[in-house]
C-alpha cells in the first residue's frame, strides 16, 4: 500500500467515522447511503426518507420569477449536470421546480438576501429563494448533492435551510505583482461561486503594475503596466461575469503607498522627484502620492469618476498600508505643510489624505473600504476597514462603530494547511462584543499576494484551501471538524477541477516539464510528500538571490503545492497507530508500506538529475530515504516493545531537525508526526 | 517494471539506437551529448564542436530588419526560453543575433518564404530569415534544441539550413458540430506554430452549426447557432493572432450542402420547404441550397464580401461535399431548370452552382478551394481541391492542371496512430507525375471533425499525433523512422504541454471526475492500454443510442486519448523479445513485471465500480487480467522451450478475438503484439 492507496483508506475511514459520529446522515434502512460532501455546509439539512433517481435526466422549470441572469444559472447549472451524470434527458427525468421571489439587487451588496431552500423527495426538488442569487446557492447545493453508484446517479432525500453566515465572503487577488489573464479570473469566479464566495476583491495596482486600463490618464497603463493590464471592456466584462454568479467585484487602487506605477506615468503625483520606473522587486517601498498638493486630488477626482463608471459596486477599495512616510519626512515642502495644518505625524498626514479622497469617493457614490491603517477616528462609521493584523484590530474597530472584514489568518501565500486557514473564525466565541459590535464584523476575505503567483501556478496557490475559508465565512460556527472538512475538501477539489481550474493537474503538468519525460512515476512518492516553504522563507531566499518580478515561476517549489493530502491523512495515520502501536497493526502495515515507498529508487535519482531545477532538491530524496529508514526502525522498536540502542533516539530527533531545513525552498509534510513516532520510542 | 518504467527504458534504447544509426548526432569527443528532438526535422543539419551554455540567458538582438511582428514573436520566444530555463538574465548571458530582411507578405500566402538557417557555436547563435516567418520557424526549432543536464542548459553547436518541403501545412477544426471557444482556438494555433504547420482551416458553418457572425445576416446565428458563435471582432483577434504565429486562415463557408444553419433563419436559401431546425442528429443529409433561384447567389454574394472583409486570406473555402442531391431530385422547378439547362444530374447542376459561385468569390478577390467533389473540368485552374479521397483523387487533379493538398490519411477523428498518419505522403515516392504536376501538391491538412469532440477533449484528439503530420509536411519526404518519430513525439508532445495544451493533463482530469477521487493509481495499468474506438464503431454505436450533439461528451472513452504511448512501446518491446525469445532476459523481465501489472486488483475493480461510466468498462478490467495471465504463459512456454498443451493456443487466439471487441466505445492498445507473441508458442 503506498500513499495514495493509503490515502483512499483513510479517506474512507474518515467517512465511517463521520457517519458514525452523525456529521453525515445515513438513510435509515436504505441503501444505498448517502454521503454529505457539501462545502460549504448547510446551515440545516434534515436527511428524510428514500431518493430521487436523476440518471434520466432533470427537467427544471420555474413556477414564480426568473430573468435574464437566473435563466443562465440556471443554463449552466443543466450543462454541469449532464457533464456529470451524462443523462439524456429522457420522458421519465426528475423534476426540479425554482420558486424565485424576484431579481435581487439591481447592484449586489452587503444586503443581498442569499438565503434558499431546498426540498427533494422521491417525487422531485424544489428550489426556493427570495432572489437571484439565493437560487444561485441553492443551485451550487443541489450539484454538491448528486451521488453515484455504479447503476445510478442520484440525489438523497433532504430538506435544507441555508443562508450565509457572514455577509462578505471575498478572495483577494493581486494582479499587480503578476499579471492574471482574463481566462484566469473568470475561471476563479467560477471556483468561488461554486463553495458560495461573494466579493471579488481585485488588486489592481500596486508598486509592480498598474493593470486597470484608464482613458483619462493613458500613461497610467502605457508606462506604468508592461502593456499587461485589463481594457475596460474586460474590466466591464468580468463586472459582468460575477455578477451572473451572484459575486460583486470591489476593485483596489492603492494609495497612497504602494504607488510606484502611478509615479512611471505622472510623475507628479509623487512626494519625491521622478523620474520613476516600475517597481520590479517586493517588499514596502518609499514612493508615496503627495497629499499637499491639490493637482493629486484633481488627478484622483477624476481617476475614480472613470473607475466608479466601471465598477458599479457600492464599495471601493483604497489600500491605505503599508505607507513608510519616508518620502514625507524627506521633503522640506511637505513638512512645513504638516507644521502649517497641525499634523504632527505623517500618519495625520495620511488621514489628512484619507479625508480627501473620501471626500471624492463620496462624490462619486462610493463607500470607502481600506487596510487596518485607514482607521482613524476622524471617518465616518461607513467606512469598512479589512484587516490584515486581527481580530482584536477589527474587535477595536467594532467597538468605535467600524464595520470590518479580517484576512489575517487568511493569507494564501504564507503557504499555510487549509486546517490552520479553517480555525480562524473572524467571531469566534467569546469575542466579548456586544451583539451590535458583533454585526460590523461583516466577513472575510482570503488573500492571494501576487509575489510568487504566475497564470499556470494560481490555482494550486489558490485552490482548494480556499475552500475551506469558505466554509468558515458561511457555515455555522460550529462546523469545526477538521477531519470532516478535510474529507469533503477532497471531493470538493474534484469538483472544481470540474469547473476547469488546473490547481491538480498543474503540478503533474509542471513535473513533466521539470523532468523532461511523461513518465514521472518515480517521482510521485517523493513530491506527495513536499511542499513549497512559507513565505518569510521564501521572501529571504528571493531577496538574498536578486529574485523579481521578471524572474520566471518555475522551480520545483512551483510545482508544488501546499497542504497536500500527504500532510493531513499521514498525520491522520500516525496519530491512530500511536493510540495503541501494539494493537493497530493496520496502521503499522499502513506505515510500514509508506516508509518502503520512500527508499528511493535509481528511476528516483534519474529523474532529479534530469534538470537544474529537480536536481536542486536532490537532497530531499536522500532524505526521504533516511526518514523511511528511521520510521521502519521506529515502528519495529514500538511493535516489538524492544527499545532503542543508547543515542538512536537522539540522533533521530537530530535528523528531523535537519531535514526541517529548506532544500530548494521546499519542506516535508510529514516531519511532525515523525517527530511524534520517534519520541514515543523508549 | 511497469508499464511506464517499460516505456521509458524502450525510449532511451530507441534513443541510444538512433545515436549509432546516426539520425542523431552525438558530438565527437565531447560530453554532454546533443540528443536531437527537433520535431519536424529540418531539411539539413549539421553538428559542430561544442556548445553554448545559456543558464544565464540568451541576450537577443537584431542586425537588420524587424517589425511588431517580430519583436512580439522574440519576446515570446524569449519568454518560453525563460519559462523553460529559469534562466534570469546575466552579464554573460550568450547572444542570438537575428538578421531578417524584410516582413514577408503583407497577407501570408503560398509563396511565403518560410526557409531560415540557424548557426549555433560556443561563440552565439546566428539566425537568418528572408523574412519574420522564416524567423520564426528558426526561434522555434531554436527552443527544441535546448538541452539540460543536472548543472545546465545548453546549446549543441549546430548548423541548420531550413525550409519547409509542402507550402501548405495546415489544421482543420470543426466548429460547427461542437463550437470551441476563442481560448481553445488560439492555443490551438500556439501549437500548430510551434510544429510549422501555417494553415488553420476553420470550418464553421455546417448542418449543426453556424458560427460565424453576420451582421447583415443576423438570422445565420440568431437561429442557427445556440448563441455559439465567433463575433466578428473575435474573429478578426483570431486572424491577427494567427498571423502573429505566421499561419493563414482559411475559413469554410460549407454549401450546398451541410447547410441546415444557414435555412434555420433563411429558408429560402433551401432547395424544400421550411421551417428548418438546427441539425442534432451526425451524418449527411438533405438540406441543400437552391441553386436556380438568383436570390440565392445575391444572399451569397453579400455574405462572401462581408466575410471577405474579416479574412484577409487568399483562399475561401467552400466546403462543397457530401450534397446527396435529394432535395434537388425531389423539387419539379429544380428538374425543370436542369432540363432548361441541359444540366444531365445533380453532379452538374452542382458544377453550375460552383460556376456562380466562382464569380461572387472572384468579385470580392477570393480563390475557391472545395473538397473533391468540386473538381470539374469547367472550373478554372487556380482552384484548388482538398481531397479526403485520396492521392490518387489528388493526381488526377493535378495532371489536370488543379492545385491540391491532401486529407485523406489526416483524419485525426479516426483514432488511428500517430504512425498510420506519418506513412500518408501527399507526394509518395514513384508518384508518375511530372515534376510540373507534382509542382500542384501543395501539402495537405489534419482535419479535426467535430462530433464527438468538446472544449476539454480536443487537444487530446489533436495532439501530439499532428506533430506526426505536421512532420510529414515539412521535413524531407526521406524522414520515414517511425521509432524515432515516437521518440521525440514523446518530447514534443511535454513541449506542448508547456505552451498551455492539455492533451496529457486531460486523461487524468477526466479520470479523476469519473472514479470521484484523486487517488486513481489502481486505474492507470488499465487506463494505459485502452484508447477510443475508430470513427465508425463510434458512429454506429451512437447512431443506435441516439446520440445528438447535446449529448455530453463524458463518458470513460472521452477521457482515453488515441495512441497513447503503450502502443508503440509494447509493440516495440515485444517485437525485441520475440526476435529471441531465451535470449533476450531483460525483455522477458519487462514483459513479466507489466503482465504482473494488469492483474485486476480489488482497488481497481472497487474505482470501475464508483460510477456509471467506469463500470460499462468493467469487462476491460478483467480482459486485461487475463490477458496477463496469457502473457505469462506464452513467455513461459518460449522463454522454456516447453510447447503449450493442446488446445492452448486455440484458446487464447480465440480469447484476444473476443478481447478485440468493443466495450464501452474503447479498444486495448496490445492485442497484435499479444497474438504475435501467442503465435510464437509451439
Amino acid at each position: 500500500m503506498n500513499l495514495n492507496q493509503l490515502a483512499r483508506t483513510v479517506r474512507r475511514a474518515t467517512l465511517a467515522g463521520a457517519i458514525l459520529t452523525g456529521t453525515m446522515l445515513a438513510q435509515p434502512g436504505a441503501t444505498p447511503e448517502f454521503v454529505n460532501t457539501l462545502m460549504p455546509q448547510p446551515a440545516q439539512l434534515t436527511v428524510g426518507n428514500g431518493l430521487l433517481d436523476i440518471s434520466h435526466g432533470v427537467a427544471i422549470s420555474f413556477d414564480k420569477f426568473h430573468d435574464d441572469r437566473l435563466d443562465n444559472a440556471v443554463t449552466w447549472a443543466r450543462e454541469r449536470l449532464q457533464e456529470q451524470t451524462g443523462a439524456m434527458m429522457q420522458a421519465d427525468a426528475a423534476s426540479l421546480v425554482i420558486s424565485v421571489d424576484g431579481a435581487g439587487e439591481a447592484v449586489q451588496g452587503l444586503d443581498e438576501d442569499e438565503s434558499y431552500s431546498l426540498d427533494v423527495t422521491p417525487q422531485g426538488i424544489h428550489l426556493h429563494a427570495a432572489t437571484d442569487v439565493g437560487a444561485m446557492r441553492g443551485l451550487e447545493t443541489l450539484l454538491q448533492l448528486v451521488q453515484s453508484g455504479d447503476n445510478s446517479f442520484w440525489l438523497p432525500a433532504v430538506s435544507i435551510q441555508d443562508s450565509p453566515r457572514f455577509r462578505w465572503r471575498g478572495l483577494m487577488i493581486d494582479c499587480s505583482r503578476h499579471f492574471e489573464p482574463v481566462g484566469v479570473i473568470e475561471r476563479t469566479l467560477d471556483g468561488m461561486a461554486a463553495v458560495k464566495m461573494n466579493v471579488f476583491h481585485w488588486h489592481l495596482t500596486d508598486d509592480q503594475g498598474f493593470r486597470i486600463e484608464s482613458q483619462i490618464y493613458p500613461k497610467l497603463t502605457g508606462l506604468g503596466s508592461d502593456g499587461q493590464y485589463y481594457t475596460q471592456d474586460q474590466a466591464r466584462e468580468i463586472v459582468a461575469y460575477a455578477r451572473g454568479l451572484g459575486i460583486r467585484v470591489v476593485p483596489e487602487f492603492d494609495m497612497p503607498g504602494h504607488s510606484t506605477s502611478w509615479a512611471v506615468g505622472y510623475p507628479d503625483l509623487a512626494s519625491a522627484a521622478g523620474p520613476f520606473t516600475i517597481e520590479r522587486r517586493f517588499g514596502v517601498f518609499d514612493v508615496v502620492m503627495d497629499p499637499t498638493r491639490e493637482s493629486t486630488y484633481a488627478f484622483l477626482d477624476k481617476f475614480i469618476g472613470e473607475m466608479a463608471a466601471i465598477f458599479p459596486d457600492e464599495y471601493m477599495h483604497i489600500g491605505g498600508d503599508e505607507n513608510n512616510g519616508a518620502e514625507w519626512k524627506q521633503n522640506a515642502r511637505i513638512q512645513a505643510f504638516m507644521t502649517a495644518h497641525n499634523l504632527k505625524d505623517t500618519a495625520a498626514l495620511q488621514a489628512y489624505f484619507n479625508q480627501k479622497l473620501l471626500q471624492i469617493l463620496t462624490k462619486h457614490g462610493k463607500k470607502m473600504i481600506g487596510w487596518d491603517e485607514v482607521l482613524n477616528p476622524g471617518l465616518p462609521k461607513d467606512v469598512v476597514v479589512q484587516s490584515w493584523r486581527g481580530f482584536n484590530s477589527l474587535a477595536a474597530g467594532a467597538r468605535q462603530g467600524y464595520s470590518g472584514i479580517l484576512s489575517a489568518g487568511y493569507y494564501l501565500d504564507h503557504m499555510e494547511p487549509a486546517a490552520a486557514h479553517y480555525r480562524v473564525d473572524p467571531l469566534p466565541a467569546n469575542n466579548n462584543l456586544t451583539p451590535e459590535e458583533a454585526a460590523r464584523i461583516l466577513g472575510g476575505e482570503a488573500c492571494s499576494w501576487g509575489e510568487y503567483v504566475d497564470p499556470r501556478t494560481i490555482d494550486s496557490r489558490i485552490w482548494p484551501r480556499t475552500a475551506a475559508i469558505a466554509e468558515r465565512l458561511w457555515s455555522p460556527r460550529t462546523v469545526t471538524s477538521e477531519d470532516d472538512m478535510y474529507r469533503r475538501l477532497a471531493v470538493e477539489s474534484l469538483r472544481l477541477e470540474e469547473l476547469g481550474l488546473t490547481h491538480i493537474s498543474q503540478e503533474e503538468a509542471s513535473l513533466r516539464a521539470l523532468a523532461g519525460t511523461q513518465q514521472i512515476d518515480a517521482l510521485r512518492p517523493l513530491m506527495a510528500v513536499l511542499e513549497p516553504v512559507n513565505f518569510d522563507t521564501r521572501s529571504h531566499w528571493s531577496e538574498a538571490h536578486g529574485v523579481t518580478t521578471l524572474t520566471p515561476i518555475n522551480q520545483l517549489v512551483d510545482a508544488l503545492p501546499p497542504d497536500p493530502p500527504s500532510r493531513h491523512d499521514f498525520g491522520d495515520l500516525m496519530s491512530t497507530y500511536l493510540e495503541d502501536p501494539v494493537a493497530h497493526v493496520e496502521e503499522e502495515a499502513a506505515l510500514e508500506d509508506t516508509f518502503q515507498s520512500w527508499v528511493a529508487s535509481p528511476e528516483l535519482m534519474e529523474l532529479m538529475s534530469s534538470s537544474p531545477q529537480l536536481a536542486a532538491a536532490l537532497p530531499r530524496a536522500q532524505q526521504l530515504a533516511e526518514l523511511g529508514t528511521l520510521g521502519r526502525e521506529a515502528v519495529s522498536y514500538l511493535s516489538s516493545g524492544v527499545p532503542a540502542p543508547p543515542g538512536w533516539k537522539a540522533q533521530k530527533l537530530a535528523f528531523l531537525d535537519e531535514a526541517e531545513q529548506p532544500v530548494a525552498l521546499t519542506r516535508f509534510t510529514v516531519l511532525k508526526p515523525l517527530r511524534d513516532l520517534v519520541n514515543e520510542v523508549k
